[in-house]
C-alpha cells in the first residue's frame, strides 16, 4: 500500500569509491516498509554518493537517521579526498514535499532529524533552505564555506557555530547540513546554434537573478558532443513558473536570432502536477482534473483513502 | 496495495430509477478486494445505470458476474421502459485493458464470462467490438437492432442467434452483450464560432470515415447555452493518433475560416501515457520516460513490483 503522505529525501553521502561503504548505506533505505529506494549515484572523481528514495515520513526520518550513524561509522573525513565541496561523512539531506505534505512539515522533519544526529551522534548539524534558523544559511555554499578542513577553526567563531551540536566538527563525520525545499525540475532546452552566446543570453533573460521569470535559475552551456547549445535550468517552484512559460519565453526568445528550439529534457524525477499543468496550456483545457480523470492519479488517491 | 495487471469495466444495467435496485448493483463493486468503484451513474429518462470500476481481472470478472446475477433477479426487462435502446438487464459489458494486460486477454475475460452467465443464469449472450465472433456483431448497434422487444422474435433466426445460450430471451432479463475494446478518450474541442456548418464541416476532415485521422470518430454539434459549436470526438485508440494531433490538426482546419480554438476537454477517464505523450510533442521532449521519471508512475511500478 502507498502511504497518504509522501516525502522525497535525496541525501549525499562523502563516498563514491568503496563498494561496501556504498552498499552499506544504502542498505539503510532498502526492504523498510514504506521506503522506495529510486537511485543511488555514486561519483568516483568527487567521492561522493547521491540516493534518492521515497516513503512515509516516519519511516524516512528513520531511515536517513540509521544511514548518517552507518556513515560516521565507515567514512574518515580525515582521509576525504573528492572534487566535490563537503563538510561531513553525511554531507547534506535535503527533504522534498511530494504529496499529502506541507514543506513546513518536512522542514519540522528537517529539523527534528537535525537535532537528534546532534544529540544522539554528537555530529554538528546546519540547517538550510527552507529550514534555515539564520537566513544566510539558506544558501548552502555559505555553510559550506572552507570546507571540512577549514570549517575544523572556523566553526568556533560563532557566527560559524552550528544550529545544533557543539561548536566543533566530529572527529571523523565532520558536519552535516539538514534542510528541506520545495521539488526542483531539472530541465533543459537545446537550441539549433552553436553560438554559446545566445544561450547565456537567454539564460539570462530567463532567470530570476537577471530579471526573467521567479523561481528560475539558469545558464548557458555547450553541448560540443551535438556541437549546440543549451539553456540548463533549475525551476524550483514549478507551481509559480510552469514547464510550458518557461519553455515558450525561450522559443520567444530564441526567435529574435532565428534559432531554433531542437529538443528538451527534464533529468530525473518531477511530479505528474508540473506536467498536467503544461498540457493543460497547450490543449486549452480549462476544466480538467487530473487527479480525478488520470486513471493512475486516481488510482493513488483511492489507495491513499483505503 | 495496487494489482499489477488492471482492467477497467464499464457495464449498464437498465435501471436508473430505483434507489434500491441501484445500490444492490453497486454493491456488487464495494468492499471487494483489489476492486476499485469509481463511478455510479443512473439516468432516470434513460431508466439506465452505467458503472465504471477498475481493478484485478479475476476479482473484475466476480464482482460483474455478481451484478449480472443481481440486476437479473431485480429488474424485470417486461415492464421496462426508458429512452436509451437495450436488450436486457444488464445490457452491456465492455472489458478495457489499463495496465500489464492486453486487449486479447481481455476478449477471452469477456467469452469466458459470456459463456458464464450463459451457462449459470441461462441469459443469452452477444460478444461485440474486439470479441465479437462474427465479424458484424463488432457493431453494438447492429446487436441491439429491434431492441428487448423486437429480439423476442428476432433471436430466433440463425443470423440473430446468440453467441453463448438458447436462442430464446431470458423470460425477465433479456439478452447480455459482452466485450473487450482499447480505452476510449473523448475529447471535444470548441470553436469560437456560432456556425454548425464549420463545426460539422471540420469534425468531417478529422474522422477517419471520411478520411481524416484513423481511430478517430467526431460530430459537429451546437453549445446552445455557450453560442458556440463544439468538435465531439471519441478516440478510440489513442497510441494510433494522440490527442495533440487531433487538436492540431482541428486548429489548422479551423484557420481556413479564421475562427480560433477556445477550449477544449476531456470528458470522463483516460491513461497518463495519453498525455504525457502530447506534452513530450509541445514541449519536444525526445528522450522523456514517464514510466521512471514521474513520481507518481513510479510509485505504481514499484508498488506493482512489490
Amino acid at each position: 500500500m502507498i502511504p497518504k503522505r509522501l516525502v522525497e529525501c535525496v541525501p549525499n553521502y562523502s563516498e563514491g569509491r568503496r563498494e561496501d561503504v556504498i552498499e552499506k548505506i544504502a542498505d539503510c533505505f532498502r526492504g523498510r516498509e514504506n521506503i522506495w529506494l529510486l537511485d543511488v549515484s555514486p561519483d568516483k572523481d568527487h567521492n561522493r554518493m547521491v540516493v534518492t528514495a521515497i516513503g512515509e515520513p516516519e519511516a524516512m526520518f528513520n531511515a536517513v537517521f540509521d544511514s548518517v550513524k552507518v556513515a560516521a561509522e565507515l567514512i574518515n573525513m580525515e582521509e576525504h579526498k573528492g572534487e566535490h565541496p563537503r563538510i561531513g561523512a553525511t554531507d547534506v539531506i535535503p527533504f522534498v514535499p511530494l504529496r499529502g505534505i506541507t514543506i513546513e512539515e518536512c522542514v519540522e522533519l528537517a529539523r527534528k532529524l537535525g537535532k537528534k544526529i546532534a544529540d544522539e551522534l554528537k555530529i554538528p548539524v546546519y540547517l538550510y533552505e527552507e529550514a534555515a534558523l539564520r537566513p544566510e544559511r539558506r544558501r548552502l555554499e555559505v555553510i559550506r564555506k572552507g570546507e571540512y578542513e577549514g570549517l575544523k577553526e572556523e566553526i568556533k567563531r560563532p557566527e560559524r557555530h552550528p544550529d545544533y551540536g557543539p561548536p566543533q566538527l566530529h572527529p571523523t563525520a565532520g558536519a552535516t547540513v539538514v534542510g528541506a525545499r520545495k521539488p526542483l525540475i531539472a530541465f533543459n532546452v537545446n537550441l539549433g546554434t552553436n553560438d554559446i552566446e545566445i544561450a547565456k543570453k537567454i539564460a539570462k533573460f530567463v532567470r530570476a537573478s537577471s530579471g526573467g521569470l521567479s523561481f528560475v535559475k539558469a545558464i548557458g552551456v555547450e553541448l560540443k558532443e551535438k556541437g549546440i547549445v543549451q539553456v540548463s535550468m533549475n525551476l524550483t517552484d514549478y507551481t509559480k513558473n510552469s514547464i510550458y512559460r518557461v519553455f515558450e519565453l525561450i522559443k520567444m526568445e530564441a526567435e529574435r536570432w532565428g534559432v531554433p528550439v531542437v529538443e528538451s529534457e527534464i533529468v530525473g524525477l518531477l511530479p505528474a502536477e508540473a506536467l498536467f499543468d503544461s498540457i493543460s496550456y497547450y490543449l486549452k483545457l480549462h476544466s480538467f482534473d487530473p487527479l480525478k480523470q488520470v486513471i493512475e492519479m486516481r488510482l493513488l488517491e483511492l489507495e491513499g483513502e483505503k
